[in-house]
């Protein structure tokens, strides 16, 4: 019996998963991110059983950033400038392929989460470009172009896009330690829980917050799709599964295009062209098992 | 003796040329873009000789758009919703492909300016992404991402970002007929003739037209950083190729980034990263012939 490991390495959460693919997990455990070592070190005490067994196939790790992607770089894999305590220059990638001794893939968590959805869910495979993007603590972008992950110089950072900010409606300056009022400084729920003294979950339905998010997520997605043009966007994160919000977005992305592209997909059937997650909130794990099976295969 | 045809297909002139490469072309004539049957029927007097003596191999046709390109749709290869008097749903692709009856490629005009900047320059190779940005009458992106040009729901449309538009200091509505203020209709050529009342190529270096100008083309070159990841933009068009306006554009998208993304492209080698086309203004139409050179290899 052949099993794939799937790695979710986040900045406050690692989860582990193990199995065929999601209906058939014979294990999941998430703890919290501390040291790299120790962190690691759960990773490794997770998949264990499976290394000694021989039952482990391969692993797939879905990380947070920035990560150095570049194949021929001498670090590759690594985790490079974050600002997260402790994590800079953290060989992720090298550790777990030592430690687990089976072949690994890495990608980007957000990558990961599109590899995932688009891998594991059969209406989307051939969708191609496939955008996945998350609107949680802060705000990402995964690409899947012409069959592959999109990377690059680095990798794709479509949450920090320069947007309009109408200050008159927005006094707020935006939360980006880079950029102020880029998009995540504007939307991200960071944003929104520093802008209304609220966490976003505890903000009520009728609130104006809502009205200003959906407007700054559409916005964000009519320039996705003047970017890349792509088949289908899935819409993931904890701020963007806020009931009604996904409806919002859909029907702003249209009004915000004015008719300019005449697709019959965002005139008519654009709730089938933005969509929620599939997999929930378990893409980026998912994701990386995708990854190992992907690299077994 | 194989020859490759070249189309560059714009909306006020039409570009034929033929030959092997950049460095041998037999023949080049441009014409103004009248009707389509009109011409449509230059192109093809213009190839004739070369169909009957059985010399041209393949042709390429670099497009505005516009253009259906999903390789099923029953329209392939046709101008679609162009705003451009007779030129709506016209089978451009269908008609010269029955005319010269040879192989034929087709892309947008971008797209085939970025494959043939990467085509034959061989420092361009293997640089992936790859764009290919235009500042001319209007603003357009073209990409190659994972070794092919970027298609998906229609095709790139970046020239239509929405962009922060501080009002205070640039009261301009913009000219975009879609969206007023967005890149195109604050930074191409027909916005500086509108808000400065002269043709670009009049406005004197000293001009502040071309502080903001510099300015807008930064901020978006930063949004298709992020959007793209790309390992190289070249930055074409006429209004792009003023002196000095590259030198402020590469300064300005360093400043506005504020050190977010920690690549030494970016940092230290900014003057290799954003370049003029090495084709000069002949991108589209060579970016044919190599589509044409590649559909026959």
């Amino acid at each position: 019996m052949k099993l794939f490991g799937g790695i979710e390495a986040g900045g406050t959460k690692f989860v582990c998963m193990i199995g065929t693919d999601p209906e058939h997990l014979s294990k999941e455990e998430r703890f919290p991110t501390t040291t790299p070592r120790e962190t690691i070190r759960k990773v490794t005490e997770f998949f264990l059983p499976y290394v000694k067994s021989g039952e482990l196939a391969a692993a797939g790790i879905a990380s947070f950033g920035p990560l150095d992607l570049h194949p021929d770089s001498p670090t590759y894999g690594y985790i490079t400038t974050t600002p997260k305590e402790g994590w800079s220059q953290v060989n992720l990638y090298g550790e777990i392929c030592r430690s687990l001794n089976v072949p690994v893939a890495i990608d980007t968590d957000v990558n990961a989460a599109a590899f995932g959805e688009q891998y594991w869910i059969p209406e989307n495979r051939s969708l191609d470009p496939f955008l996945y993007v998350t609107v949680g603590t802060g705000i990402g972008v995964g690409a899947i172009i012409n069959g592959s992950p999109l990377h690059g110089l680095l990798h794709a950072e479509a949450g920090h896009f320069a947007l309009p900010h109408d200050w008159q409606r927005d006094p707020f300056p935006g939360v980006c330690p880079y950029h102020n009022d880029c998009l995540e400084g504007l939307a991200s729920g960071l944003s929104m829980a520093k802008r209304w003294e609220q966490k976003p979950e505890h903000l009520p339905a009728s609130h104006p917050a809502w009205d200003l998010e959906s407007d700054y997520i559409a916005l964000a997605l009519v320039n996705l799709i003047y970017a890349y043009s792509p088949q289908r966007i899935i819409l993931g994160g904890g701020v963007a599964q806020h009931p009604g919000l996904i409806q919002d977005v859909r029907c702003k992305v249209r009004q915000f295009m004015k008719g300019y592209l005449r697709s019959s997909m965002l005139m008519e059937r654009i709730d089938e062209y933005i969509l929620p997650p599939a997999l929930g909130n378990r893409s980026g794990g998912l994701g990386a098992i995708a990854m190992a099976a992907n690299l077994a295969a």
